[in-house]
């Protein structure tokens, strides 16, 4: 090792999944929407002025802000936005989460929790989700720095009611609580309607699953006030400008397509559950997943193998190796065509 | 105060200049190129299929990666790319600068370092300029964390030789030094020719100024392999998908169009020596700038007020209310047409 690099921050970074570039797979493994865009994100790109670029984008986000705060029915001082959930999230854990006391999280969960805890030297202790891999909010009575856990989870799919929700906030006013809400609109309700009653609550959410718009990187945040301007603070404090003006329009051409949002959300979910019960026929059990994808396991085959055998035929699901967990598939549901394919090829495996 | 403030990180976050929205305007306060970025950016848009949207983009960035590579001689893995060179050097300062020592930074310099070392609670220390704005070399002798600092400096546009580069990495090999080049391509060497012999030499870059993509947010740095792997790696631990897809074939498209970016370089120092020129009639005082601006002062009118009479006229240039540099305007250098504009009006108000 080199002198200089004794000062250096050593971390285990994230790990995201496979980003394969075959012409012809099914990619079921990192949760994107098999939908296009909004067909009015072509006319954003067809109209935007290139010339614009050589002026720095607007650091507020103002105008997306403001689309966003109109389509949730809050106060613009109410949103922040950033590079995708994950930027957000990321600002939000440096932001908020600065105790001495451990902050707490499902041990099973999104993988991106730990590690930036770990990158920002943040105490954190995993609570243990139920046999049914639902959470009890009782196991949140403990003293904590702060509370982050997704709703529906991840990577297991299942939807907590906002009775849950709410029972984690009373109990624990001292604490910001952020609810990672990347799956919601595939789900039941979300904790928006919570933010009002309970200003230590932040809800995150994202551009990517539902708006299929993984590829551009919008997330935001909703909270009371106070918690938004703390979280403008540190963005201003990293990276003035980080939309820039075609990421922007096109967000906005995204909720403005209300119409093609609710079409193609109705689809998914649909397709979702066909997929459920070609599932069960062939054995699998899962939880009631209420996210664009679906957490299964089979009682005689691994999922090790599973995976291993539909890669081999083009298909990519996502494997975790990790406790509690590593005989599951996370199956990220697609167009209705390629869950018919992934089907067919699993019964083929399974045979 | 509410009981859950008390966990949050809270910080004075950066001002970026003003963003004025007017239709007839001269702006010269944030250091933009005056002239559009690389015609080819609108093909670019032109051909792009929306669709591809719903898919995260390539976290490893390797198109643009390879393409940076390839432009400034080094292999693929000394390059690291972000979201900007804010993005790029607040991850390098959350990635390099964890002694217990101080960095150092000169007392004028870019406003941003502070409030990185604020928010990640870095402890610091600024170095005096000489009287002439330059860096002495000898005061760089001295127990640090790390060294950073722009060249050419931000806002006084002084450019320092590669010798006094060399001198600071040689009596400094236990410390990574950044050197912050975001207006090297309209001042003279880069230290990118040293990288190779200097393995604690980051070396960062922008595409903001010199390329016209202020609006694009792409930045880079080179160093050795070793720097670039413990910086994708806190990367990795923060957002794993930063630049989407349009921002990484814009960025292409600018750097392969060498033609393009040198003559519009050659002009805009053109303008540069012609305004220095004109200024210097005006009786106006000012390092021999490098940069994209020019940092002056006038014997007997304050700066401050003339920064309001020119914005009274819809010409914005930037102000620093800061010991040493209060009576200094900072003027970017627009078009020919621009600055022309600009002379006339501040031979008005000096009348």
């Amino acid at each position: 090792m080199r002198t200089w690099e004794k000062n250096i921050r050593k971390v285990v970074p994230y790990v995201p999944g496979e980003q394969p570039k075959k012409a012809k797979m099914i990619k079921l493994n990192t949760n994107e929407n098999p939908y296009p865009p909004t067909p009015n994100a072509k006319k954003v790109l067809e109209e935007f002025h290139t010339e614009h670029l050589k002026l720095y984008p607007d650091p507020k986000i103002e105008d997306l802000t403001r689309c966003i705060s109109k389509t949730y029915g809050v106060k613009e001082n109410q949103v922040f936005t950033g590079i995708g959930s994950d930027d957000v999230l990321a600002l939000a854990f440096l932001t908020f989460f600065n105790s001495d006391d451990p902050i707490l999280f499902p041990d099973i969960t999104y993988s991106f929790y730990d590690v930036w805890a770990e990158l920002y030297k943040i105490k954190y202790k995993t609570v243990a989700l139920t046999e049914n891999f639902t959470i009890d909010p009782l196991d949140y009575r403990q003293k904590n720095g702060g509370i982050i856990f997704p709703n529906p989870n991840a990577p297991t799919g299942v939807y907590e009611s906002l009775d849950t929700i709410e029972e984690i906030l009373k109990e624990n006013p001292d604490s910001v609580v952020i609810v990672d809400e990347a799956y919601i609109d595939f789900a039941g309700p979300s904790a928006l309607s919570l933010v009002d009653r309970y200003d230590h609550l932040l809800v995150v959410q994202t551009f990517s699953k539902s708006r299929s718009m993984a590829g551009v990187r919008i997330g935001f945040a909703i909270g009371n006030e106070i918690l938004i301007s703390y979280l403008n603070d540190v963005k201003y404090s990293f990276n003035s400008y980080t939309l820039n003006e075609l990421t922007i329009r096109l967000g906005i051409a995204a909720l403005e397509d209300k119409n093609y949002f609710e079409k193609r959300v109705k689809q998914l979910i649909h397709t979702r559950e066909w997929t459920k019960s070609r599932l069960k026929e062939l054995s699998f059990s899962f939880p009631d997943s209420q996210g664009n994808f679906i957490f299964a396991s089979h009682p005689s085959k691994h999922a090790k193998e599973i995976v291993q055998e539909l890669k081999e035929r083009n298909i990519y699901v996502r494997y975790f190796d990790k406790p509690r967990i590593n005989n599951y598939l996370r199956i990220t549901v697609g167009t209705e065509e390629e869950m018919e394919e992934f089907i067919d090829h699993l019964k083929d495996i399974l045979k």
